[in-house]
């Protein structure tokens, strides 16, 4: 289905902001980041601009391989599953996008958890699959060294698989609750899925009804070849990066001729692209803001994060100097895409501490700043050139630049008929014009009708 | 420390109630259970009474080895975490204890989604930890069949220290949150763990910090020799099933003897026996009510539950007969308490269709049923002689037996000053009258000190 206006996803990681030393800022919550009040206030105001989702982030681990990342780095946080069901009691229409890892979770778990939210929800539940490429989570989950790439994407890809056969296994109808004859269920419409992979053996059925979208809606990041393949294949939702609106436009060219591949058209797959949005009441002020995050970064923070982002252990290189020759992609086994965008900065002839700074501003992510319309300018501009389907905002500062977007730019996006007044009826797959996934099992029974 | 009046928990396994059959029930809810507003409803009617935990059991898999359990049994049930997550969002006092397996899930995640919990509860989430008995459970988690009893105990134990570690991995002033010098955490007070053990290898740190109560509080349930073992040197609440005030009387003084031989004195640790409470005009009534209840079980169900609960395969003996010889317990994988009720009832000649009823109506548990009063006695007697700490309140029809104990027996036990009228300050721990745990890393270093 075309949509009539863009999507909006709030997303964070760190819940002090995007800017990795937000927490820093005068004005970043302290210790109420542990505390539900501040994560209800923030979806509150969300769902008061009728904004799609909510999108958090998440890694299995702490950043502690330098001591660095213990000491400087906002490093805690909570567990979004847990924190977005939480949410999903006291909000009533906004999407719900919680980060889960194929690689450190069993199937059985991530579809309870995921379909239970969705009932509970009723129908707001979005997966973000992770295939998690640090050090740090590896060991976290029984092995020494983090899984090689291309396995984490084929055990992701087996995993997902999975887990949607999980949800398919109770059918649409197979729910009778029928107290006159005793039959709870039908028992010919729920069924073991049997699944016996090289990665993974689970035999089921879930015990949970299918949850009301069918599937939760999968999201996927990660713009390596792999993760685009991953995600025209399997994925709902990519949160993508580009820098310039042609780049976004190229994207989503190859991006469907990858979804023809298997067989899927380009309204079935939402790209979202980051986007830093700071209100300011002039550009020039809004840079200013942003260049005062970039201060609170301890040059040992940005040396130790380019050396985990490169691969190459940085130490002893002055930060006033330029990068070392870095490792070749097809033998990287941390995120490719961080890696190809480091090497770019580096052919630009920028000192570690520069590319560090802007490692730490959330990479190569276009930031959007100044008053209310200039933002709404450019996400205009975007939208409607098919650059993207709406953005995934990615604010420096929470929860001031959270705020100021959604009490600012949205009635300005709303005005020029870019964005929903109120919230459209139905699931969160509705919402975003994709269509409720077929049931594998009442499918196969219908073809073998369909040939007797 | 003394407690000064009882605990009370408000449990359930169905959300019909605890009978497995109450589905049927004409007041039972229907597709309702799929819905929050169910649930939030339960949860606002205890906070009023003043409860302490709501206890939701668990499963990880249904009953589907027969197939009269997928047709007949109210198999699908929400995950746990998720609900009392969002029941976190809507209630501020009542703890809530969700059920996790130790045997298949992974240790990190269920540490931080259990501090995550408690962080937005505030200090009232409680694991009930369970090792998963059944056969169906096993294979949805890529096993064949079920672990070997003793395994499934030794790998708990494993599993419960390395969780209990990883929230010990932030002392409780590791966080600092200090602006001004750049230090968000003391990286000297955050720990790898580096657990090694037969079964997990996990490097830690958790990425949550310390939970309000150290430790979310930790049930646990199940009293074979290995069950109570592990409950004493592990757990902080058992949950028990005695039939009679004078056997909770001898239970008590066996827990109190194994828990010396792990250091610990008896008011460090809560007994909560089930009962089920049935409120009516009279004991007469109530009876009625309870017997209606058992005449919803068809015959099939009975007999492939009692197969499943035995061990053996009864579907070709007749329903009015009795028992054959039963498995010995020393080589039993299942689950052993459930084994030797049934060898008790077999005892006792009762039928096949006898037993069934009495195991559907959760088996041994004692009824305390009639006038408010009555009910009230009953709970008196057996608190006061000992025999417990409080009771798991196994309600057999939700969600009228609920709000009747709620509403009518709670201010019969606030008269006689035997329960609370208003929630104490503090954390589920602190209300339970018991201490927060000392954290492991800052005791060694504490140690180490005074060696020095």
């Amino acid at each position: 289905m075309a949509l009539n206006h863009m999507i909006l996803s709030a997303f964070f990681f760190n819940p002090q902001g995007d800017h990795r030393m937000s927490w820093r800022h005068p004005r970043a919550p302290g210790r109420e980041v542990f505390d539900f009040d501040y994560y209800r206030e923030l979806a509150l105001v969300a769902e008061r601009a009728k904004i799609d989702t909510l999108f958090l982030a998440d890694h299995v681990a702490i950043w502690d391989s330098v001591r660095s990342g213990v000491a400087h780095y906002a490093n805690a946080r909570l567990e979004p599953l847990t924190l977005l069901s939480a949410l999903a009691g006291v909000t009533r229409h906004i999407g719900l996008i919680a980060t889960a890892s194929s690689s450190y979770s069993e199937p059985y778990n991530v579809a309870r958890m995921f379909a239970s939210l969705d009932h509970i929800s009723k129908g707001r539940a979005s997966w973000n699959v992770v295939t998690s490429a640090m050090d740090e989570e590896a060991q976290n989950f029984g092995r020494d060294g983090n899984i090689e790439h291309a396995h984490r994407y084929e055990r992701g890809a087996e995993f997902l698989d999975t887990v949607k056969a999980l949800w398919d296994s109770w059918e649409d109808d197979a729910l009778l609750v029928d107290k006159e004859s005793g039959y709870f269920a039908d028992p010919d419409k729920v069924h073991p899925i049997n699944h016996r992979g090289p990665h993974l053996k689970v035999r089921g059925p879930l015990n949970v009804p299918r949850p009301p979208q069918g599937h939760p809606l999968i999201v996927q990041a990660g713009s390596s070849e792999s993760g685009k393949d991953f995600a025209t294949e399997h994925a709902d939702v990519h949160f993508a990066i580009f820098r310039t609106k042609e780049e976004g436009v190229q994207y989503r060219k190859d991006i469907n001729q990858r979804l023809a591949r298997h067989g899927r058209r380009p309204e079935s797959f939402r790209i979202l692209p980051g986007v830093l949005p700071i209100v300011a009441a002039s550009e020039a002020e809004g840079r200013e803001k942003q260049e005062y995050l970039q201060t609170l970064l301890p040059d040992q923070v940005g040396i130790d994060l380019l050396s985990s982002w490169s691969g190459v252990d940085l130490s002893s290189y002055p930060p006033d100097g330029p990068l070392p020759p870095l490792p070749d992609e097809s033998t990287f086994n941390g995120g490719r895409t961080s890696l190809n965008r480091v090497k770019e900065w580096s052919k630009q002839n920028l000192t570690l501490r520069e590319i560090a700074r802007k490692l730490a501003n959330s990479g190569s992510v276009p930031t959007a700043v100044g008053p209310p319309e200039q933002i709404a300018d450019q996400l205009e501009d975007w939208f409607v050139s098919g650059a993207a389907d709406g953005f995934n905002l990615m604010f420096p500062l929470l929860p001031e630049d959270w705020n100021n977007f959604a009490e600012k730019v949205v009635p300005e996006l709303q005005r020029r008929g870019l964005f929903r007044t109120e919230y459209e009826p139905g699931t969160l797959r509705d919402r975003l014009g994709l269509t409720r996934p077929a049931n594998r099992f009442a499918e196969a029974r219908d073809r073998a009708r369909a040939v007797s």
